[in-house]
């Protein structure tokens, strides 16, 4: 029996990291290859509303994967945010747009822009690939791009990004202001959740020597409706840094209309956020002005000072 | 002043390094870019016979590099290959077809595809920048080709690499395996060098466990020649393996012309050839059928076989 390579982003899966796999899956069925998106994590609200609206199944849910098995890393590369025991995998492919922490023992494909979404990257692989693009195929990239760049105003967009939301708009017949509003507002939708759950919505693992840390990140249009819960946050996170030995944790929610993250930040190293963002810490909170982007945002600032 | 990035191949250059960072200097100033090719170490017989067949200059040789300069890698991402102060460096760029051992602190273009040429991988970047290849560009690449795949005979190669190299001889107007023959005998001319410098042309330390064992290679077109003189390199050889204190050394003189490659096999561990490739060692040589690759072919049967 021939072994499909399966296809997936990261642990914690956002809207980028589903709707990329399955783009992934679809270019690579298209060029011949025996390949099935699976994901690593539950799926969120705002990602529930892009399939529905959609009318696709979520890929299945990938738990360990077993030695040997060929993979294709999309929308992440580092081994902390992949499935558990990705050393034993065979990594054929990566395309991401993030910074880089890898290693492998043959030469692969791999394929990274510092672009603001994995969508783009692949909108140009499906042009040098002369694969044409569907319109769910297109709906799905755009859903990618306007929650990765908050609908193009987060620091990580740059041109191409624009560029190619131009052309998905096109292909898909959705205004990407509309859709995407409503798309990220959706995933806003918190209450149901308890603050253990909303902490982990995209929760991120990161080292520098031999510091430990997580930032935790939420999109919100009402910032008030998650701080009233605040002693409720601190407690969550405090339990994971005891659990996970933390030096620090950094929450940060970002509100999507106004373009700014009020963040909680705790654990023995919590005041470096003063220096890394030039403010004050008040009852273990700040607000970080036009700061939206944990990519390149919070997390360079926090790893150039951290000692 | 604006200050130009650097692009640079590897250590010890061979013609894919020199050549395609002339090609993606000449793409990135295509693109609008404000750039220059360097090197990092001395133009080697092949290389030499390729920029005087094109009349072109060496790039300027780069011993280190400022804090913060923005870099180009190219055939290459591993820090212990490139310029000694690379971790001081922003890497902007890395194009590449080797294992992957790298990380950066931001996102950055990385793109490495498993074909046998860095220079293929850049022939699929004009394309997609829709940048047209001069015949001066098409000849590095060709050259960069039928260097690193031993004009496509290497098990390194692959169909893109066939597929490129096509195209090139159209736009280059040069016979591939008449004009890469020219260069990889040209490259052979080792009538300068001792027998020291010969093994140390093109020679790599690895380990398995505790045992530690280099491997020698050189191209040449006249077997001959290189073993008339094999006291002497024994004799060299030996010496090394005291000096670094080494459980094997094997040093292989490949023909280009009837890809094969004659062996010297010494240290304790040197009955290991044996088995690694089927043959029995005379007077401490082995005749390797079919064996020219040190990456696909000499290295992997080693440290299957040690213990």
């Amino acid at each position: 029996m021939i072994k499909e390579t399966l296809i997936f982003g990261h642990k914690n899966p956002d809207t980028d990291s589903i709707t990329s796999s399955l783009v992934m899956e679809n270019l690579e069925k298209e060029l011949g290859n025996n390949v099935k998106a699976v994901r690593l994590g539950n799926i969120n609200k705002e990602t529930e509303y892009v399939l529905n609206f959609l009318g696709l199944d979520a890929p299945e849910l990938l738990d360990s994967i077993d030695d040997n098995q060929d993979v294709i890393l999309i929308d992440h590369n580092e081994a902390s945010q992949s499935v558990d025991n990705i050393g034993n995998a065979k990594v054929l492919k990566v395309v991401d747009h993030h910074a880089i922490n890898f290693s492998t023992p043959s030469p692969l494909y791999y394929r990274a822009e510092p672009v603001g979404c994995t969508a783009t990257v692949l909108y140009k692989m499906y042009k040098e690939n002369d694969v044409e693009i569907s319109k769910t195929i297109a709906s799905l990239m755009l859903s990618a791009i306007a929650s990765d760049t908050l609908l193009l105003k987060s620091p990580t967009t740059t041109e191409e990004d624009k560029r190619v939301v131009k052309k998905l708009e096109d292909i898909s017949g959705l205004d990407f202001s509309t859709y995407g509003t409503d798309m990220l507002k959706a995933g806003t939708d918190i209450s149901e959740f308890t603050p253990e759950q909303i902490i982990n919505i995209d929760c991120k693992l990161f080292e520098k020597g031999n510091k430990k840390f997580r930032i935790a990140q939420v999109n919100t249009a009402d910032l008030d409706s998650i701080f009233k819960n605040q002693a409720y946050f601190e407690k969550a996170i405090n339990d994971d840094i005891q659990k996970e030995n933390l030096d620090l944790y950094v929450f940060a929610a970002t509100d999507i209309i106004n373009s700014n993250s009020k963040i909680i930040s705790l654990g023995n190293d919590a005041p470096v956020v003063e220096k890394a963002f030039g403010v004050s810490v008040d009852n273990n909170t700040a607000m970080l002005e036009n700061i939206v982007s944990r990519k390149k945002q919070i997390l360079p600032n926090i790893l150039n000072n951290l000692d």
